[in-house]
């Protein structure tokens, strides 16, 4: 199931995309971090240990805040149980968010970016990952083949933006498809710059170690933004 | 051929995309813009009917240069063949720079963004409409069919940028696919703030009136983009 995953079991190094997420992260040395989709807490850890005074952790799952606070020794983490669809944030109270792999759940993601925006103080940063739309826009998400029977993604419903049901290790988990332009647009009207864009694909270096890694070539899976308030 | 396209006959109502575009150009009474890639100058003499103090149209195309020279009758519009590979412009000499479907035959982007940004004064628009990276991608960009008969676009070698050889008019036009998070990252890394970003869908008005459009809700043609030096 899901929490066999790698980037569950090897946290951080089980995830390819982390080398470049790392580099798109500024210098959090003394400041107040939020981790919006926390999981078991990789990333509020590594936060931690790499400077940011205090890090509050943010998930929707029992289980997995359990699971966080379980592995998690460090008095200036907290983890708290919440609906990112709901959540409230006191205004200028922390200097840097970061969320990975959870914005596609949300539905409403305006509400959210101006929640977000509220919540840091001038001049902090706001990076995370999401499922590229590349990925999720089309009724059947999966591999085809060209005629050159070359690895090839299908896209359809692009611009119809809204739910779409997968049967990732449950049946019909609800992920809400966006367009890139939405995903931009929102930030900036919420107030944000756009400070960088990543649609995350594999080094050389990574691919000779990991050789299924190359089909990520082939169409992005993750959407990576730094933005600014 | 490619004069006898809709949008080269009809001019701007021949181009579906022309509402979303016209919504992202500022207010040009008094400016000085360019229009890189003017073909045959409807843009350029849309600008001046739209307050555009003066238009420099550029474009490589000796012929297309030609018949926008006999199309125009302005002497506050000027025509200019260049190579947006090599073209220089002399710093802050305008207000507005705009291009349509052109920079996509364009290979080093990034020299021409450096170019025009120094060409605009502070606080200018830059406005394009590029083929998108989603259209432009596939060794194969052809409609195909999902297994519900539902038409899909085949997306591979997403982010292996370069060249890609068409046979749309001429045999093996050639392209330079760049991803999406090149050509954003490429205006931010030249000093441009990214305004508004757009992958044009049809709206159900259009579709309406023009049912082949539907197509376009499938996967995104076109992208533009308004920056802001």
């Amino acid at each position: 199931g899901y929490s066999q995953l790698p980037r569950q079991t090897h946290g951080l190094s089980g995830a390819p995309e982390w080398p470049v997420v790392r580099g798109m992260i500024p210098d959090l040395s003394g400041k107040r971090a939020i981790d919006l989709g926390c999981g078991f807490g990789w990333v509020s850890r590594w936060m931690r240990e790499n400077g940011a005074a205090s890090v509050r952790g943010y998930d929707v799952s029992t289980n997995m805040i359990a699971r966080a606070r379980a592995d998690t020794n460090d008095v200036a983490i907290d983890y708290v149980i919440a609906d990112l669809e709901t959540l409230e944030l006191p205004e200028a109270s922390c200097d840097f968010a970061f969320s990975s792999l959870t914005f596609h759940y949300v539905e409403d993601f305006a509400r959210l970016s101006r929640t977000v925006h509220g919540a840091l103080t001038a001049g902090s940063w706001f990076v995370f990952t999401i499922e590229h739309p590349i990925f999720m826009a089309a009724t059947h998400p999966h591999w085809i083949e060209d005629e050159d029977g070359r690895k090839t993604w299908p896209v359809n419903r692009y611009a119809i933006e809204g739910e779409r049901r997968t049967d990732w290790f449950a049946k019909g988990v609800v992920k809400h498809h966006r367009t890139m332009a939405t995903t931009l647009n929102t930030l900036i009207e919420a107030g944000f710059s756009i400070r960088r864009v990543s649609e995350f694909a594999p080094s050389p270096e990574q691919i000779a170690v990991q050789p299924a890694l190359a089909e990520e070539l082939e169409r992005p899976m993750m959407l990576i933004i730094a933005a600014q308030r």
